[in-house]
């Protein structure tokens, strides 16, 4: 059996922060096109492998090959024991390499399989290369069920929230602050936007057994002219994470009304980045299966992840993947070997 | 007699914008050294004229001699018929051309009089060439009454409200936005201080027959990290005008405690500025008398003006200039020929 403590240090050693990926984009594409019945297309930095055996089903394991620039010299791997060091070991080359070995190994696999390697997660969701591929060859992103090797430290997190943010702005009138009563202080208007939004109770939506925990909070304020002048304007952006019981309509018609009874002429809700949530897939058969099977434990995804764009294409997705978030864009940052062994076995089985 | 229209038109053709005042303070020093017993003494940009009669009281007459920048060409005098219109016409060479006739034509006051012409009122406190006078020679602003030029219409503006801002910082903890619980939220904390601040109950005290009108106003407010982050941090600033008849101690004890219900650990506040009101002069017989005489209308002044520098030198303050305040730094600056000889005869009765 391939050492994928070693081979993730592979990985590490091939530098690949975001949007200067090319030499291990380029490694992984000749590894794929050397192994038979693998049909290679790559999309600028992103490349995908499938299977053409026929089968009943189609189940896609992806995950990005792009890192967190080096901190503190751990641009290069350093393996002690077994535990390996570096940008990237958690986050996320040792589910790389779990997919990259799995892909070269499993070659007559029960359901058809497709290899998804993709650029620029770590930075704005605008230059994902998920994204480029759900633009440009969403036809390659078909199956029946998807998982990302994202870090969960060899558990499931299923699905996702989703995410939405809202700038509200308040308007007032100026006025000398000698003379208040001849203005509209847009500032003081924020106090019962403020505390509305602050006493929204919770939402913990259970689905397929995960309990999700909604968020809604203001994540920025401002306001003010001048030191002497009653201020015109305010504004609050608001965040929101909403489960996937709610689609991102609702979510926003949630945030709003939240915010529409002290709302007036002149105001303005603009809703200016926006995801919808993800089911879980922890119900799909062929993963139900190997969550039984290797008794994996399963919560609920709270923040996004690319899960989301696999299900806005009808892909039941879900994470699962070997090391510690918590670890992930440290300078600490670092995988064991037994989580990477743990998905490998996992992976193994689910399209074995 | 003196055509204080053209004198005010010569010295609006005189340009003196803030910190470029040295030829209309050499004019108007060359003047007053022409004065036959007027002890001239000339500090920074700022002149000083004082008689030296051995009367029993002494008056002082003080003007600011710059100006804002020009705006539309209104940098050059133009009369027509009884209106002069340009850029400090108002604001207030109308006033410094009333003192500037009076201190040549009245040779032998009843009072002795103290002329203070001073550079730099239009631009930041620290700046003022009054603020200069206090700290280097404030033996040459010794008196029993100050009037200020400063346009009011050939109204008497009594007094003036005092002036603070504070900042006030609340803390949080950070987290991230999909697990808001833990974290706590700074921004949500400002609903509170907020809606308390707006909720302050006006007071309007009537002191020597003028009414006050204080006002406690945020005026600027921010917080926030990230879109993804709940905040750790937020800030308000608070402004608070208050009447003379609260000490600037008592005025910042009244603000702290709008705000201590809601601060905890952590939290801070910092008064960043702050200005004493001046009493209301109305009642000192010099003034009284001139008030009644004339019939001026008299009105508490509710903005900071430069009278508080005289009053927390002991000598009570009132405004009384030509010139409509509302069209002060306005490309329409002007005055009329009637309120300037108003003043001319006001000034000249309370001194003569």
């Amino acid at each position: 059996m391939t050492d994928l403590l070693a081979l993730t240090a592979e990985l590490v050693d091939v530098a690949s922060e975001s949007f200067a990926e090319a030499a291990l984009v380029g490694r992984i594409e000749a590894d794929l096109r050397a192994v038979p019945g693998l049909d290679v297309t790559r999309v600028g930095d992103n490349v995908v492998a499938r299977t053409a055996l026929g089968r009943a089903e189609r189940v896609i394991l992806a995950g990005h090959t792009d890192t967190v620039p080096a901190v503190d010299g751990n641009g290069r791997a350093r393996i002690e024991g077994d535990t390996l060091w570096g940008v990237g070991s958690t986050d996320m080359k040792s589910g790389v390499a779990v997919m990259l070995d799995l892909a070269r190994t499993v070659t007559a696999p029960a359901v058809d399989v497709t290899w998804v390697f993709y650029a620029r997660e770590e930075v704005a969701a605008a230059h994902s290369g998920l994204g480029e591929l759900v633009e440009k060859r969403p036809d390659l992103l078909a199956g029946d069920l998807a998982i990302l090797g994202e870090p969960t430290d060899a558990t499931v997190e299923a699905g996702c929230q989703g995410t939405l943010r809202a700038e509200l702005t308040l308007v007032g009138a100026r006025a000398h602050i000698a003379r208040p009563w001849m203005g509209r202080n847009a500032i003081h208007r924020l106090a019962d936007v403020l505390a509305a939004v602050a006493a929204v109770p919770e939402r913990r939506p259970v689905l397929a057994g995960c309990e999700y925990r909604e968020a809604l909070q203001a994540v920025g304020v401002e306001g003010g002219v001048a030191g002497n002048v009653v201020p015109d304007r305010a504004m609050v952006t608001l965040n929101h994470r909403f489960a996937p019981d709610r689609t991102l309509e609702e979510a926003v018609a949630h945030v709003r009304a939240t915010v529409a009874p002290f709302m007036g002429d002149g105001d303005a809700f603009e809703v200016v980045d926006a995801a919808p949530a993800a089911a879980p897939a922890v119900d799909h058969p062929l993963l139900a299966r190997v969550i039984e099977r290797h008794g994996l434990a399963v919560r609920a995804k709270l923040g996004w992840t690319d899960v989301a764009r696999f299900a806005a294409l009808g892909v039941p997705a879900a994470n699962l993947g070997p090391g510690d978030a918590t670890l992930a864009h440290s300078a600490d940052e670092r995988v064991a070997r037994a989580p990477i062994e743990t998905c490998h076995a996992v992976l193994s089985d689910l399209i074995g």
